[in-house]
């Protein structure tokens, strides 16, 4: 466990009942209250500004009074802005499947305690990636939720039309149990599925190495679904915003996720001044600097992208996609500037689709890249989490992923 | 404007941009950032706790840039949680419709502020009716829209999966002008309706002056809607749930905002002790008393309640049924145990159909009971607000709802 570095605090807390996740171990992102406890938000400054929590997050008794054990609190990227897991006070929790690399952040220790097997599945949140790109490097199950379904109360908000609380797990079926619970939702028996669009313009941002490692993937959906997995582009999907593909995605991303990280933290970071890593003090410099004039046009860029691709995908549709672009960077690799970072855009481009979109995805663990594991990730409509998890289950019985045990 | 109470603060703040909005004034609720000011959330302890925002909420440099002009700060109930509108330390403000009764809550001062005249439209948060209820006792226009589509970002938190930031106007117009801003969202000129359901059971518990007031704007409905206006139960839309009608909605409303709220605000009232007006107290208590055990199975009753719901309602269908139960209470006339109040777990079944089902809806001015105002709402399917408001708006151009001028 010390091993691990993935835990802030590790003891456990009974569950509160029995029920569909009895004899499961759940650990909790430190962005996330448990009750009588300080959330440290991966910044001593924050943890030594506020009070404990008076009552653990709506999210954590849901889970509890199911049945399930709770573990420990786990390392969160400063405030949960970063898609690394290299905390400057925290340090990095290790990637066990690739010790030499980053393991995946925000949710960076709730995706090293289950890859680690110290808990069956753990809590993590996902604003542009921060369950989904931790899965993908962990080489474990992660799935970001329909925006809005999961209470955030409790939980320390970023951005939030972007905030959702996510699961990162051992396997599929812990991942479809612990969901059904934490969304309130039926994972159907039964599975139709019309359409697997593979997004076309997602693999071709992505190395060439992920691309190449993930075809006996894609392969593996045209066996399973003949005739029905096609190659689709983002203009078709949601018509021609000029510019590079993604580029309207990402750049209306950041620009909405900056304006609501300056309006939820911004006087937080005024008025308490407080010790920021140097990538953090970056990163909260550029939400201070933007131009708020440009927020309304972003608005309306995101519903119209939001409201093309929720109809362009019907009940039966998913989308397939690379989650991150590439293998998990090595430690201490890259530079503390986001936007000189090309890790970073192309990784925010895949992110931003769901984002935007509001669409439930799953991380699956998939193939290795220079023997670091890669996901792949499928999406549904929005609110069609259930039917995704359902899809997500059958690949796995389907052997057409990788089991991600140690 | 010291006449009205309406205003913790009034100063102007220009426009940043020219845009939908040129020439329209507008205020914001208290709970909800303006930049180098303290938002109070109506409680003195939560204002001397907390520094001076950083920036402006996102909702509002939306407005800003948009060519609107702010106008003021308005009192909101203590930290959001009331639907009356008699804040313990700011005071009652105006309803000028009907000066011995109260303006309705939280979003209080707004909703005075646009009926006095002093603003064109307002920002309020509707988490169980803050929005609704003060625009039907004011005798104002209302929105509560599709949860999740305006940022809460600047915005204090109460329930996130209920909590919603709202306008109120003073004609369908400027509501639909700023709608679309704020909402990103286009409101058709073509309206298609299907189908108007009146819903059966919320006349049923109004109060019978209520119901009886409303005929007309019903009987307007079936002229305007010939053959697509039908008297529909709650059991005909969601199916049946045992119990008196709404009591299942209601119970899981209350179990949800309560858990929401106490882990939004349990913390910082245990710790920093602060002066509650006694109502305010015993709301808190509520919360705090709750057995979070109910959480979870709550959750699965409002994804069921909110699936059926939303599935019933196709895409051109309205739902119609009176915003409150009754005229709004006379000042000072009801205790402050909120559940022995029928007025208040009346007002809550009401409106926790959109709350529960995730659904706008408008409450439009209608008629007049005791000589004051009382309103009707249309709800809509979720994310048809755009569709909501064009059928707002046609009703106001048919005069089938009344003006809201002073």
């Amino acid at each position: 466990m010390t091993e691990s570095r993935a835990f802030v605090e590790s003891f456990a807390l009974a569950p509160t009942a029995s029920g569909e996740l009895d004899g499961l171990r759940f650990a909790v992102k430190d962005l996330i209250d448990i009750g009588g406890h300080k959330t440290s938000c991966g910044n001593f400054s924050w943890r030594d500004t506020h009070p404990a929590a008076a009552s653990n997050a709506v999210c954590v008794d849901q889970l509890l009074s199911s049945g399930a054990q709770f573990v420990g609190k786990t390392v969160t990227d400063e405030l949960a802005f970063s898609l690394l897991g290299e905390n400057h006070f925290y340090g990095t929790p290790l990637n066990p499947k690739a010790p030499d690399r980053v393991p995946g952040g925000s949710s960076s220790g709730s995706a090293s305690a289950v890859a680690c097997g110290l808990a069956d599945f753990a809590l993590g949140t996902d604003t542009g990636g921060s369950v989904r790109v931790p899965a993908s490097n962990c080489g474990i199950f992660g799935i970001r939720p329909t925006h809005g379904i999961v209470s955030v109360a409790g939980v320390n908000p970023l951005a939030p039309t972007f905030d959702t609380v996510g699961i990162l797990a051992k396997d599929a079926e812990v991942l479809a149990k612990a969901a059904a619970v934490l969304l309130a939702c039926r994972v159907p028996e039964r599975l139709e599925v019309d359409r697997v669009h593979l997004l076309h313009d997602a693999f071709v941002i992505s190395d060439v190495e992920t691309t190449d490692a993930l075809v006996p993937l894609t392969d593996a959906l045209r066996e399973l679904f003949p005739g029905r997995v096609v190659s689709t582009s983002l203009q078709e999907m949601v018509g021609d915003y000029g510019g590079e593909p993604f580029q309207e995605w990402y750049e209306t991303y950041c620009t909405l996720q900056w304006a609501e990280i300056r309006s939820c933290l911004g006087s937080w970071i005024e008025d308490a001044n407080p010790d920021l890593g140097p990538r953090t003090r970056m990163n909260f410099e550029l939400t201070r600097n933007l131009d708020r004039r440009e927020i309304a046009p972003a608005h309306q860029r995101r519903e119209e992208l939001s409201e093309r691709m929720n109809s362009f995908l019907g009940p039966g549709a998913l989308l397939c996609m690379p989650t991150a672009p590439a293998v998990a960077p090595l430690k201490g690799s890259l530079g503390i500037d986001r936007r000189k970072c090309r890790y970073h855009s192309r990784a925010l481009s895949l992110t931003s689709v769901a984002g935007i979109a509001r669409l439930p995805q799953v991380s699956v663990p998939s193939a290795h890249v220079s023997r670091a594991p890669v996901g792949m990730s499928l999406l549904a409509g929005r609110g069609m989490d259930g039917f995704l998890l359902a899809a997500v289950r059958f690949l796995a019985a389907e052997k057409a992923v990788l089991a991600s045990q140690r």
